[in-house]
C-alpha cells in the first residue's frame, strides 16, 4: 500500500464516515456506520469503520488517521469531550490514544469544523477561504493564506454564538440573541416538520418552488439568516472565497441561489456591502464529495 | 543618516502626525500640522509635517515613507478617495506619487486601522492580535501568525458595519443597528457633550467616577457595546491579545477597566464565554506612543 495514503473519519451524531484518501484527496475507499452514543460507542463504531476500511487493503489500515469530532478537541493529548449529540459529558476520552492502540495508526483529532474547512481548501485548492457550517449548530472555518486558522482558544469561527438580536431568544449557550437560533439548519427544520421521507429542508425547499406562500416565506427568511453570518464573515476576515457546508447543502443549487439572492438583497440599501460583493464569492463544494472526511484524512498536512 | 530609518505619516481628519523611526520602532523625531481639507490641502500638510521631519536630519528625508489613511486605499496605485472627514469624494488622489515628487522619498499608502495595526505588531511583538480601533467609526486589525490581515476586498475588520440590532437605527452605511452606531467615541461623545476644556470622554469617566448616576449609566452601556465589539473579534478570529485603540484610549486604565469589567459581565450567564476569557486577553499599548504613526513608518516590512 502506498505511504501517501490516509484515512480519514467524519464522527457524526448519527453516523460515522470514514475514508481512504490519496494525498491529493481522491477518495480511494469509503464506509459508513451509525453512531453508536456514549463513549464506549463512539470508540467501538470508530473502530468498526476503521477495520472495514482495513479490510479494503487487505486487513492493513493506511498509517496515518484524522479525526474530525463534533466537541471540545484538545489536539496535543488527542483527546475529546462535551459533545453532547454522541452522549459525551465532561470526562476527557483519550480517543487518538484508543484508537492507536487498536488499530496500530497514528491518529490525530481535529474540531469537525475545522476538519471540513481543510476539506474545503484541499478540494478547492483555494487558499484564502471561509467554510461556513450550517447543521444543529452554525460555525465556521477558516484557510488564512494557506494556513488553517485555530485561534488563540479553539473559539476562531465560533459566530453561531455572536449575539445579533437584543430581544431575541435566550441560547443554550447562556447568551441572548445567538446568530444560530436563526441561521442553524435546526431553525429550519424546527419551523417546517417533514414527514420522515425526505429531510425537513428539501420538503421546505420543494414546497416553496411549487409556489407554498408559508413555505416561500419560511425559505427566505432562513436565508436571509444566513446571508447574517455571511456578512459577518466578510465583514470580520474578508475570505476570497465562502463556502457553504453541512447536510443541508444536499439541496445544492436551490440554496445557493436562495442563500446568494438573500446576500445580494443586504446589498441593496448599501453601497458599502455592494462594493464588497459578498454574494459573487459563495460556493458550494462538489456534491456528494466527503469533504470533511477528506479535510480530516489531510489534517495532518494543515499549517 | 541612517538607511534603517522610516518615516510615519498619520493622517487624521483634525491632524497630521509625522514621525522618523528606528528599524525596531523607536521615534527619533515627531511632529504634527493641523490637517486642511481638500485634495490640495490635504498634499500641503503632508508636505509641511514631511519637510519639518527631513529639517530636523539636515534636510534630508529618510528614503521611505509609510502613510495611514483614513479613507480607501488602492495600495497598488498609492492612490487614496472617499474620506469624507478630508474633503475627499469619490475623485482618486494620487498621493503616494504626487509625495513622491515633492519629497524624492518612495511612499507607500495603507488604510489607517491597518497601519495602526501592524503598529501594535511592532510595539508589543505579539504575532498574534487582533487591534479595535474606537474612534468616529469602529473597525478592526488584525496581524495572524505575524502576517498583517488585508482580506480579499479590504474590507477585513469591518466589523463596525455588522447589524447586531434590528430594532436599531439606520447607519450612514445604508444598513440599520450597525455595531458601530452604538460603540464608536462618537456615541459616547453625542450622549455626554462637553465644554471644550477637556473631551466630552474624559468629562464623562471623570463625571462617572465622581458617582454621578447618569454618566455612571452612559459609560457602563459604552462599555457592554465595546465588549460586544471584542466578542464579535474574539468569536470570529479568536485572537491572542486584542488591542484596544484611537483617541479615547488616552483615558488610560479607567477605560481599560470599565472595558473589560463589561466583558467579564457578558460572561457571567455563559459558561462558554467565561471557558475562552476574552477579558484576560485586552489591553491598551504604551500612553503616548503614536501607534500609528509608527505602523505607517514600518509598513514597508508588513506582510
Amino acid at each position: 500500500m502506498s505511504a501517501d495514503l490516509r484515512v480519514g473519519l467524519d464522527i457524526g451524531a448519527t453516523k460515522m464516515l470514514g475514508a481512504v484518501v490519496t494525498a491529493d484527496g481522491a477518495v480511494l475507499a469509503q464506509t459508513r456506520e451509525a453512531t453508536v452514543p456514549g463513549a464506549a460507542g463512539v470508540l467501538a463504531t470508530a473502530t468498526r469503520v476503521l477495520d472495514r476500511l482495513a479490510a479494503e487493503f487487505d486487513g492493513v489500515l493506511p498509517s496515518h488517521v484524522g479525526i474530525g469530532f463534533p466537541g471540545l478537541v484538545d489536539r496535543d493529548r488527542g483527546a475529546v469531550s462535551h459533545a453532547v449529540n454522541l452522549g459525551l459529558g465532561d470526562d476527557w476520552l483519550p480517543l487518538a490514544e484508543r484508537l492507536a492502540e487498536r488499530t496500530g495508526a497514528a491518529v490525530m483529532v481535529e474540531n469537525d469544523v475545522r476538519a471540513a474547512t481543510w476539506g474545503a481548501h484541499v478540494l478547492s485548492g483555494a487558499d484564502d477561504l471561509g467554510y461556513l457550517s450550517i447543521g444543529t449548530g452554525l460555525a465556521a472555518g477558516f484557510v488564512l493564506g494557506g494556513v488553517l486558522r485555530r485561534g488563540a482558544s479553539g473559539a476562531s469561527g465560533e459566530i453561531g454564538h455572536v449575539p445579533v438580536d437584543p430581544q431575541g431568544r435566550v441560547c443554550s449557550c447562556g447568551q441572548r440573541g445567538c446568530l444560530e437560533l436563526s441561521a442553524a439548519a435546526s431553525a429550519l427544520t424546527a419551523a417546517w416538520p417533514a414527514d420522515g421521507e425526505i429531510s425537513p429542508a428539501a420538503a421546505l425547499f420543494a414546497a416553496a418552488s411549487a409556489g407554498d406562500a408559508e413555505a416561500t416565506a419560511i425559505r427566505d427568511g432562513f436565508c436571509a439568516r444566513v446571508a447574517d453570518a455571511i456578512r459577518m464573515l466578510g465583514l470580520a476576515v474578508d475570505p476570497a472565497t465562502i463556502f457553504l457546508g453541512g447536510g443541508i447543502t444536499d439541496l445544492g443549487q436551490p440554496l445557493l441561489a436562495a442563500v446568494t439572492a438573500a446576500v445580494r438583497e443586504q446589498a441593496v440599501t448599501s453601497p458599502f456591502l455592494a462594493a464588497i460583493n459578498l454574494a459573487a464569492r459563495v460556493r458550494l463544494l462538489p456534491a456528494g464529495v466527503p469533504a470533511a472526511a477528506i479535510g480530516a484524512a489531510m489534517i495532518w498536512d494543515a499549517r
